[in-house]
């Protein structure tokens, strides 16, 4: 193995019980633990004792499928993650939110809000959110197409940036002798009309611990990975193979590289679902087990939706139907919908085959083994320019993490790979990333009108 | 006085260092605490020693005035008080949102989130944002007007309502047996279409703790007492006189019976400024200080802005001009415009000494004196059918509230007028109110498609 220099950074992506969909069928699990701030207060605690970067919460706008095949609803993520913030110091709290059915405004004050009461421990995972579903959530018959979705969600950003920027950092004054609180001159609206949105005024909040949130993002269809290149500080990513991984690391890089950034200041975190053991066949049997108790009706059915085909297309003895539609025929999720076919078509896999490889990480790459074993796993990936660091997804929870942080962790500290102590107080320390300085966009105008 | 059966129910309304707007100048005064979870933290503790009700939030999507008068800038309420919900037990936490400048589906998703970390405390206080600088931070040149607010307010209640009822109280299952997390015959999906929204599908969140948060309502024009009959469970109002105050007791619980509804269901609420001195010279002498400490420009400015006047039409040493708009020329904060002119009018206060009342709560009765005199103040108001309860307003924080909880809450305990301990452990508890039974309005659709 070559040797690269630095460490490697940790994300914990937390999912009610686990991200396996059987996993609240385990014995050991609460069913309703995806509605339990103490579920999730315990694990972001788990995450901050193995000095993890950060956790993570997806989310979507939508109840997703029916209610009867897992734990279904979740709290929302600014606020949950609030709450998680009064029980940790060190660790990142990252949140997933829409361009697509938010304001800037709102969006930029809610995690403006966040980044304060952490002390600079707020991160965004920007999504555009597809599915029609969602859509028919928010006054719309149908979903806007992906280039239009994309389109909103850059200027949502810049606008979004506008605002983060519409205080300077030293704005406030606090002169009570003088009895002037502020320097009004250090406010700066955006005045921002775009073709998405106008947005006139400063935000109400003064500027953030970090200047304003990580920046994250996880699409990585050509759209979603031209908005990764030009905003996003750190990138989740699906990944079944080393080659993969490694073509899409580079790809990003270069995008960044080539609008003049730093290749460095974006940190790739493909996903992995470590499926810990005390041996190699434990690990297995924990993994033969969970797809043991996937209901393969719930499973099929959402297989259908994510190819586009009808429940009774698919059998679940034989491959998948040949004539599938191409990427660029589909609307939303489109580079998970090639990794799926593909990992499908690669593997020859039946239907059954391929639904218990999605029930553990729904496209993302499933890792069984001894803890030396997945350790292997990430320091090769990571040894071999394939990632920053990881996403990890543990099937169960809390159990899965607290194998990974009580066994798998120590190991990477012991082979210098990951850090023993947190240094710095903020997401961006964590990640090795400066706090943006602040650009005051909407100064020139100020200037302009004085 | 009359006896009154009952107690009285009490909120305070939490305003960074405290509603007087000059209160940040004192020695004692955090200038930062506006963005300070500690300092919320602190005050959410103090009004749970008292036994309070509520604590409360105000708030406006939109950066009020210039910064040099005073603290600007506040965390987004539902994830400040997400934050606080983890260092209290018992108090209900109320935040306001518009519904002027959000999507139902977020918001309804945001209060069921809250309501379920905090063990069914949460609280809505409704409001539709006037002012034409908050429109144009969301896509608008002009502010809609009053009456289409109010009509895109009460269908937005309406959709909240259906969604916070799209689950059935009984429809997550947990039967890990059968593999059956939850009963798909028990979601209702609103399938809303009306003239502001479109929403179809059911929330993201099981039904919470409390069915849905507490609703509060704040106007007290003619469109907002009709929207707080219909929906309010509890009402904050600015009221100067006992016989304003009563007046207004009276019409709001004859609207809500004239709606079909128990008067008693609904809680009125009065702001109270209390400036509490150990003797009542103590007191005025507080008072005085404070409003020494008001910069009389700065206060002028945003006078001339609610008068709708210029700056300069205002004199100091002189009353208010005799021309001003009539009430229904005014978009916003109509009730609130009437009771300034009425009072400056009433007491022939020049601009100076309105501005001196003003300061402390912005058009919400004052009243300076020993604690024996707060609590009688209050106990009169009470019994004299004029109140359910009051809106504590602390000229001061944290110091205010500690005076009040200290102070002015073991009298009126004594006085059997307020509880000493919890009973119940949410916010509708608190309040004596009953939790809402799930209507399930679109169980006729569900049963109509079978």
């Amino acid at each position: 193995m070559t040797q690269r220099p630095g460490q490697l950074h940790l994300n914990a992506f937390l999912m009610s019980v686990g991200h396996h969909e059987a996993s609240w069928r385990l014995p050991e699990s609460d069913p309703f633990a995806n509605t339990s701030v103490a579920h999730f207060k315990n694990l972001a605690r788990i995450a901050e004792r193995g000095k993890l970067d950060s956790v993570f919460l997806a989310d979507s706008p939508v109840l997703w499928n029916n209610v009867g095949r897992r734990p279904a609803g979740t709290l929302e993520p600014t606020v949950l993650l609030a709450a998680l913030a009064g029980v940790t110091e060190h660790i990142g709290l990252i949140a997933t939110a829409s361009t697509t059915y938010n304001e800037p405004f709102n969006l930029a004050r809610r995690f403006a809000s966040l980044d304060h009461l952490s002390g600079g421990r707020a991160g965004w995972n920007i999504v555009t959110t597809a599915g029609v579903d969602a859509a028919r959530n928010f006054n719309l018959d149908e979903l806007p197409a992906h280039s239009d979705r994309y389109a909103r969600a850059a200027e949502f950003i810049d606008v979004s940036l506008k605002l983060w920027d519409s205080w300077g950092d030293d704005a406030p004054l606090g002169d009570k002798e003088n009895g002037v609180w502020g320097d009004d001159r250090k406010i700066y609206p955006p005045r921002h009309v775009g073709r998405y949105f106008k947005v006139e005024g400063a935000l109400n909040v003064p500027r953030s611990p970090q200047g304003y949130p990580l920046l994250v993002q996880a699409g990585s269809s050509d759209d979603g990975k031209e908005l990764a290149a030009r905003y996003a500080e750190a990138v989740f990513t699906a990944q079944q193979t080393l080659e993969d991984a490694q073509r899409f690391y580079v790809d990003l890089k270069g995008r960044a590289r080539a609008l003049g950034r730093d290749p460095g200041s974006i940190k790739i975190l493909p996903g992995i679902v470590p499926v810990i053991g005390a041996t190699e066949a434990e690990a297995h049997a924990l993994d033969a087990e969970l797809d043991r108790l996937i209901k393969p009706e719930y499973a099929k059915r959402q297989l259908a939706q994510t190819l586009r085909v009808k429940p009774e297309e698919l059998d679940l003895d034989a491959e998948l139907p040949r004539d599938l539609p191409s990427e660029d025929q589909i609307e939303g999720a489109k580079s998970r919908y090639t990794l799926i076919v593909s990992l499908a078509r690669r593997e020859r896999l039946t239907v059954r085959q391929l639904i218990g490889r999605l029930g553990g990480g729904r496209g993302h790459r499933t890792f069984a083994g001894a803890p030396e074993q997945v350790a292997d796993a990430i320091q090769h990936w990571w040894e071999q320019g394939a990632a920053d660091g990881f996403n990890v997804m543990p099937p169960v929870l809390p159990s899965g993490l607290e194998a990974f942080v009580e066994h798998v962790v120590p190991i990477l500290q012991k082979r210098g790979l990951f850090r023993t102590e947190y240094v710095g107080t903020t997401l961006r320390d964590n990640y090795g990333l400066p706090r943006p300085a602040n650009l005051n966009l909407g100064r020139d105008l100020v200037a302009a009108a004085e």
